[in-house]
């Protein structure tokens, strides 16, 4: 028997790392006349659905595709939310 | 007086727009072994910091910023959570 679960991924850059794009989009929102906005970071959301025998080893298997390729663990962080969606 | 908030902002592709990063995505995380994966949709995550009066302000601005410059509302949906920082 397996659940199906819904996973919510955030990536950050890490702290330390410059953000480019940030600036980028800091100084746009800036021209637009939103003067008070500061520290802008972008990084990336990202939904899936996966299948494991329980929440153990849905978690284990977001961290190794997190570490493997959704994020890169030398500049940015990650973390995810997890929702059983059903049991098939 | 003027209150900071920080802003998490999440602008994700509408469920009828193809994802074909997603889509990619998707397929190599397969090939990596994780079989049980399906729906990669890959949206955006900003995080920043803005000054205003109160927060229904705050919702007005996050509103507009999305609307003009963060997401692009015809292929995009966002929505955002807010928190109070500190009053300056």
């Amino acid at each position: 028997m397996a659940n199906q679960y819904h996973a919510r991924i955030y990536v950050t850059l890490r702290p330390s790392v410059l953000d480019p794009a940030g600036t980028a989009v800091a100084s746009g929102l800036k021209q637009l006349g939103y003067q008070g906005v500061e520290d802008v970071r972008i990084g990336k959301y990202i939904e899936l659905n996966l299948t494991a025998t329980d929440e153990a080893q849905a978690k284990v298997q977001l961290d190794q595709m997190c570490d493997r390729l959704l994020a890169n663990p030398v500049i940015e962080n990650y973390r995810f939310e997890l929702t059983q969606l059903a049991t098939v």
